[in-house]
C-alpha cells in the first residue's frame, strides 16, 4: 500500500476523511502512525496528496488533506483478457491496475472453463478490491474500466470494433507471426488468450476485426509476468 | 509446470528417467497421465522434449526419453537485486527466472533488513528451488546463476567491474535521470534496488562503477512486476 486510497464516502468534507477496516487497520499495523504524522493519501479518480492524522484509535483515522498532485498517466492500452483461472485472476488484476492499463476486458473464450465465471473471485466487490490493490501499490488514484464480456462472437463482430477503433490491434498467438511492436505510439488493444490458447476460428474473427498476431517468443510466462512484458515492451 | 525438468540424478540412462515426489505428484494428480502418453520434459542444462511414460504408480514415474530440441535463447540480462523481503523474494526469483535472465545476484545494501538474510527462505534449496519453478513455467532449463553478495561496497568495488565488464551498465532509481534503455542489443547489467530505494552513496559508488542511474516512471511497481516490464523492454 504506497498510498492510502480514499472513496466518496469516505469524506466528511473536500478536505477531512475518515476511514475504517483495512485501511485502519493497516495504519495501524504497518505505518504505525501517529497524530499529526503524513501520510501518502489519494482520491479515487482523483488527485494525489497527503493526509495529516488527526485521529487514530481502535475505531477510526481521520485525516485533514491536501491533494495537490494529479496521478500519473494511463497507458493508452485496452487489455482484453481471456479470463483467468481464479486463482490467477486476482494476480492479473493487480498486475494489469498497477501497470496502468486503462481497461480491462475479462472475455469468454473456448478454452475458458465455464465454470470460471461462477468463482466468487468474480463479484462485484472482488473485482473492484483487486484492481484498488494495483492503485495502491503504484500511487494511482484511476481505476480501469472492467467489462465482462460472457460471449466471444457477439462481443467481438458487434462491440469491439468500436472498442478498437483508432488502436493498434495485436493478439498475442504462438506461431509464426512478427514480434510484439515496440514503443508504439497511440493507443493499443491487446487480446491475451487463455492458458491453452485462442482456437482457429477465435482468431479468425479477431483477424476480420483487425487484429494482428503477433509472437510472444518461445518462453510460457504466467499472465501477470506476461502483460508486464507486453506493457514494458509497448510504451 | 509447463515442463517437467529433469535433474542428472533422476536419469537411469541417458534414454531414461526415474521420478518421485513433488514431479510425481505434479504428473498424478494435474496431468492424470496414463502409461503410453507422452509428457514434455526437459534436462536440467540440457534439452527439451519429450518423455514416454513407461511406468505410473504412487511410486515412481519411469519416462524413455527423446530431448532432441535446444532450450530458449536467455537474455543477456545479469539482475544485481537488493535482497527483497523474504515474502517478495519467491515471486522475484519466480519471475527472473522464467523471463531468462541468465545470471542473478542477491545483493545487500542499507535499506535492506539484516534479518532477511537469515529467513529460511534463503536456504540453497529454496533458492534453487524458486529457479526451478521459473524454468518449469517457462519451458527453460537452463538455470539461471545466483550469486549472494552480503556486503555493498567490497562487491561493487572489487567484483562488479569484471561481472559487468562490456555490458550496458544501468541502475533503476527514481529521480531526474533518462528514462531506461529500449531494445538494447548486446548484454546489460541491471540494478534494481530495495523497497525503500538505495542511499546516495550506493548510487556513487554504482556511478563510478559505470551505472547509469535511470527513471523507471511515477509507477511503483512490485518486484516481479518491474523486472518483467524493465525485461520486455530491453530485449
Amino acid at each position: 500500500m504506497n498510498i492510502i486510497l480514499l472513496f466518496p464516502d469516505d469524506l466528511q468534507s473536500p478536505s477531512h476523511a475518515r476511514l475504517t477496516g483495512r485501511r485502519l487497520t493497516h495504519v495501524l499495523e504497518v505505518h504505525r502512525a501517529e497524530e499529526g504524522d503524513t501520510l501518502k493519501v489519494g482520491l479515487l479518480d482523483g488527485n494525489l496528496g497527503t493526509g495529516t492524522v488527526t485521529r487514530l484509535d481502535a475505531e477510526a483515522l481521520e485525516l485533514d488533506l491536501d491533494l495537490v498532485a494529479a496521478p500519473p498517466p494511463k497507458l493508452p492500452l485496452t487489455l482484453i483478457l481471456a479470463l483467468p483461472r481464479p486463482k490467477v485472476l486476482n494476480r492479473a488484476l493487480i498486475a494489469a491496475s498497477s501497470l496502468g492499463i486503462h481497461r480491462i476486458v475479462l472475455l469468454h473464450t473456448a478454452r475458458v472453463e465455464k465454470a470460471y465465471w461462477g468463482s466468487p473471485r468474480m463479484s462485484e466487490e472482488n473485482l473492484l478490491h483487486q484492481r484498488v490493490l494495483g492503485l495502491e501499490q503504484a500511487r494511482d488514484t484511476v481505476l480501469p474500466t472492467l467489462q465482462i464480456e460472457r460471449r466471444f462472437r457477439p462481443f467481438v463482430e458487434d462491440r469491439l470494433p468500436a472498442l478498437a477503433s483508432d488502436s493498434l490491434r495485436v493478439v498475442a498467438h504462438p506461431g509464426d507471426h512478427p514480434p510484439c511492436p515496440r514503443a508504439v505510439e497511440g493507443p493499443v488493444t491487446l487480446v491475451v488468450g487463455p492458458e491453452g490458447g485462442l482456437v482457429p476460428f477465435e482468431i479468425e474473427l479477431l483477424q476480420v476485426a483487425g487484429f494482428q498476431p503477433v509472437d510472444l517468443g518461445p518462453r510460457i510466462l504466467r499472465v501477470e509476468t506476461a502483460l508486464a512484458a507486453l506493457a514494458g515492451r509497448m510504451f
